[in-house]
């Protein structure tokens, strides 16, 4: 099956600017996106990176750049005809089992909710469906579903439904990552700690700001 | 297999408190308590609700009370010996096919994970295990079993792993539930709206307070 993969080449994760420079982001989304990319490797699905601009450094996938906004570029796959996923470029934590579970669930449409109402994953298998990823996007995607008389399909996944956006998501990274994208966070000098009986994020080190104290 | 529920009789859920009243999150924690009750019905799982105190209404369920720390009441019950799943009460978006893949994934114990770090539910087989909800669990209850060579499973849901403790949980609720806390979060005024294109929950009508403007 073919897949999607949109990625943000400009100014990725934006949202991390409080605990990330700007290079760091970039090169912490590249990361994420590998780690996507590898979980892919071993399943059916045949990935396409969906770049806003052409990407600097090479990568192991097929790329293609198209600068539309994002819904007109998948509902352009999704034209297309044959089955497509379209699965966000911010999910470290999937593994090969998450994607075959995805890939594998029937329905004219299959949606992995994302923590806080996004869709981080979806498979559409009828060109009938379009997408509309602004605001709570599993909501409207389900409606478009309903009066289009699709049938819709969910994958119950953690490690899809866990894209990483907020500063406090690093956290499942650290817990539950296993590659380039925990990997880039270690050395990065970040790490786990237990606040009043709760995890939160730490960095530490060498990227400690002049004043000494770090960032978080 | 024998499944116990925690349940905090007398001070639930208390990070809701600047969205719900006392005697509301009392409510919203025995709504949910009975979402996890009714998924675990046409299941395999034979429910014990381990509660702080006595419950004041009946519910469907045997109930037992144990006033002891948490760790202590399930240590004691993993060493009664037989398997024993331990699912956390505030999971009202679990299904019945999140509880029977919990149930049938293989291991010595076998975790579900939750968002920030907790463990939401097991599988515990061995009991050579012993139990540490405090703080970072999922990563002691991962360490403890690796010290004790015992074998680990891990079950990849979105349902189990979404635990309902702050105010911004309750998108998930309204959003992904099904069953008596959704209905509860929409008799009490919860609505879903999208504010700069992210969906957040507001409360309105009746429920506003003195001022007319929404608690949230």
């Amino acid at each position: 099956m073919r897949a999607v993969i949109p990625f943000d080449v400009s100014t990725p994760k934006q949202r991390l600017s409080p605990v990330l420079e700007p290079a760091e982001r970039t090169a912490f989304a590249r990361a994420m996106l590998q780690d996507v990319l590898d979980a892919m490797a071993p399943t059916p699905l045949e990935p396409t990176v969906l770049a806003t601009a052409p990407i600097e450094d090479s990568i192991d996938a097929s790329t293609r750049v198209d600068d539309r906004p994002l819904d007109a570029a998948i509902d352009a796959e999704i034209e297309a005809g044959t089955p497509v996923a379209v699965i966000m470029a911010d999910l470290p934590l999937v593994e090969p089992a998450s994607l075959e579970r995805l890939a594998d669930t029937p329905g004219d449409v299959v949606f992995a909710p994302g923590r806080g109402g996004g869709t981080n994953a979806m498979v559409v298998r009828n060109p009938a469906f379009s997408v509309d990823y602004h605001g709570v996007s599993i909501r409207d995607h389900r409606s478009i579903a309903h009066e289009r008389d699709l049938s819709v399909g969910e994958v119950d996944s953690y490690r899809l439904g866990t894209d990483i956006d907020a500063p406090e998501d690093l956290l499942e990274v650290l817990l539950h990552g296993a590659g380039e994208s925990r990997t880039f966070l270690c050395d990065a000098g970040f790490g786990i700690e237990t606040r009043s009986g709760r995890g939160t994020v730490r960095r530490t080190g060498d990227e400690a700001d002049s004043s000494g104290t770090p960032r978080r």
